[in-house]
């Protein structure tokens, strides 16, 4: 069974899965306490799912094949059709608002990016049936929170948080026309990423004259309250939800940055992204409002766990060992056989994790195979201790031995 | 985004996952407790992998396509060969024994089987680098431990145990041919389930006299000891394992059952399948050696959840609620919004799961919605208390309400 895993999936040996697992469990923790609850769907889906909501083109980067039963099927690259097809099917029954999250694997072939990961875990957080700008606040706080949590600080990562309607408001405001909007957006998207005169040239090429252009790159360097002063009325919801993060004690994290825009043409209110302060391009989390998705007003943000766990791993943040073994039991001789296995499975069933040799094996060799296991203590059952009822326990740290009655070690002595 | 998920595949709806969640975190901490260490690989894998191991015909089972990159791929019908895969490609700098485990998402396209799910979560867990059968007994006795996590005892679960080499031994001595032994182990496997008529003809078919016809419903018939007596030497290692288990406290929930073969051609040693005692037929986990996988000595056990989460379902051993929300919290005016926010972020801070309402609405509303959300109580912040240095707390269970100073609601008043 030689062979490697397919080209952009990774294998999860347990080091890996031990950072693997710190992520989900933070992501989880941080989700139960804002309330929450967890969901998950199928893998693979219904093609039809993707290209309804993004074009046919879309096809071209996913995992898309017909089934046994001649059904267009691809595994899933994004989790929010299978959750509005979810929602659809109970709208009814579920209480809003909904608040859901969930941790699905996504897929994407993306021909041209050899070296590239063609899978990932993405957090999925969403807020369905809420209009208010409270609930953009509760989504963003979240994100922030599951930073706080990997021990991320304001000096580590930023929330960027911007409006599609204020952007929107502003660029009506200078001037610009419906049909121009998209272009300005695209510009304003990448206006930190691409130089001035291409820029430049993409809004020449939409018919922007001298007057509209600089508009567009004024409001792409609003900053802060002043994006908000210029917006006036429209920015009233991006002003409560930041208001609200300030309240939370979380304003240290937060920008207004009108060069958000988010590239997914679906968002329709306040859009957000977390960076990595020390790589400004590198985004942690994204997300916003898309009210137009579903019949109920609804928001979210996904926050992958590749981009994360290279950034824990960078600033140290990433957990080190695995869950250590509480003990590594040994017996000495074939008869000490069945205390040893008793005593075992007493501790096991105290909650310790318990390991012992498998075979037969002197107690140097025992011992040594429980230090490679990193375990904090051996537990020597021999023939001559067990007659007056004792075992041998040893710190593996210190090197240190104690003979302790069976029965205590039995009970809870290691508690 | 109207439809539904494709048939066989499962949407889990958060009532759903807290029971999927439930089983997870059993299996995770009995494998904790034994020492074993958590892996995954992709749920894409080269299709060579499993025709390889299982001949052609597999293709048939699997969701097998051509990627985009003309690659034959498969959606992983089962785990072995990726930890044999991931196993063969570090196997000199991984310790031995290696003791892993992984819940892998599994997928079968059955096409004869409508109504039938295609996929299913796995538990997995395995034991490589160890030929002794204390190592069998470790498997087994976790298996038994996870039933015994969710509640269940002997009362309601069984481990039937067997060893391949036992069976074959007692069919050679009793004077089958090697050639007849594939016939005699079908017959063996289905002897509770096929009339005895159906495998008589089966018997003779292959050329088996009388005698031997009844030699195999002879050993078919062995139980416990009387099935290691019958045996001899060969039969030291299921004896071995058995003891094991018995000295382990485990003896309540094992029988030796010659009657348990297990499909799959690759087990060489001790297999054994953990049983619902109410429904015989049902088997709720399965396992044994498999030495000729791979170049070390191997073992391992898969236990699925979807049978799992029926008995667990039909015992009332499945989980009912939700993690429950400690508080839902009540801004009355819109100025005491931020006192709120403020104690929501603190409260959450401190581990509690903590909703408020998103929007602003009457308080007899929002005690409604903290009702339906189930949570403990509510807080309320209104402008009078608020003067004071105060909150309301109102138990929602007994309906009683208390002044607290939010000074103390910020500290720790509900640790």
């Amino acid at each position: 069974m030689q062979g490697k895993a397919l080209p952009g999936f990774r294998d999860f040996y347990p080091e890996d899965l031990i950072l693997r697992n710190h992520i989900f469990a933070t992501w989880r923790s941080v989700a139960a306490r804002y309330g929450f609850e967890e969901y998950d769907g199928p893998p693979l889906e219904s093609l039809e799912m993707y290209t309804q909501k993004s074009g046919d083109e879309i096809v071209q980067q996913l995992y898309a094949f017909r089934d046994k039963g001649d059904r267009d099927v691809a595994l899933r690259p994004e989790m929010t059709p299978t959750l509005a097809r979810m929602v659809a099917a109970r709208v009814q029954a579920l209480k809003k608002p909904i608040r859901w999250f969930s941790i699905p694997q996504l897929f994407r072939y993306e021909r041209q990016q050899r070296g590239r990961l063609r899978e990932h875990f993405q957090l999925n957080m969403d807020i369905i049936g809420e209009a208010g700008p409270l609930a953009d606040a509760e989504l963003m706080a979240a994100s922030v929170d599951i930073m706080r949590g990997f021990g991320l600080g304001p000096k580590d990562v930023q929330l960027r948080i911007s409006d599609r309607r204020v952007i929107r408001g502003l660029l009506l405001g200078r001037g610009l026309t419906e049909s121009q909007l998209p272009t300005a957006f695209a510009v304003i998207d990448r206006s930190e990423r691409v130089p001035t005169n291409v820029l430049e040239e993409m809004l020449t090429s939409a018919g922007l004259g001298k007057g509209e252009s600089r508009a567009v790159f004024d409001i792409a360097g609003l900053r802060g309250p002043e994006a908000l002063k210029a917006a006036g009325e429209v920015a009233e919801p991006l002003g409560q939800a930041v208001q609200a993060l300030q309240s939370m004690g979380l304003g240290d994290f937060v920008s207004i940055d009108l060069t958000i825009v988010r590239g997914l043409a679906y968002y329709t209110g306040i859009v957000f992204e977390l960076f990595d302060i020390q790589k400004t391009l590198r985004a942690i989390a994204g997300g916003g409002r898309y009210d137009g998705l579903l019949d109920l007003p609804a928001l979210g943000f996904g926050m992958g766990d590749v981009v994360l766990g290279e950034l824990l791993k960078e600033r140290g943040a990433a957990p080190k060992a695995s869950t250590e073994l509480g003990a590594f039991l040994i017996a000495v001789g074939g008869d000490d056989l069945p205390t040893m296995l008793q005593l075992a499975h007493a501790l096991r069933e105290r909650g310790i994790s318990v390991e012992y040799g498998l075979r037969h094996a002197g107690v140097r060799k025992q011992l040594e195979l429980a230090s490679a296991r990193g375990a904090a203590r051996a537990v020597i059952v021999g023939p001559e201790e067990r007659a007056q009822g004792l075992a041998v326990v040893r710190d593996l740290r210190t090197s240190t031995e104690a003979k302790v009655p069976i029965r205590q070690l039995l009970n809870g002595y290691f508690d």
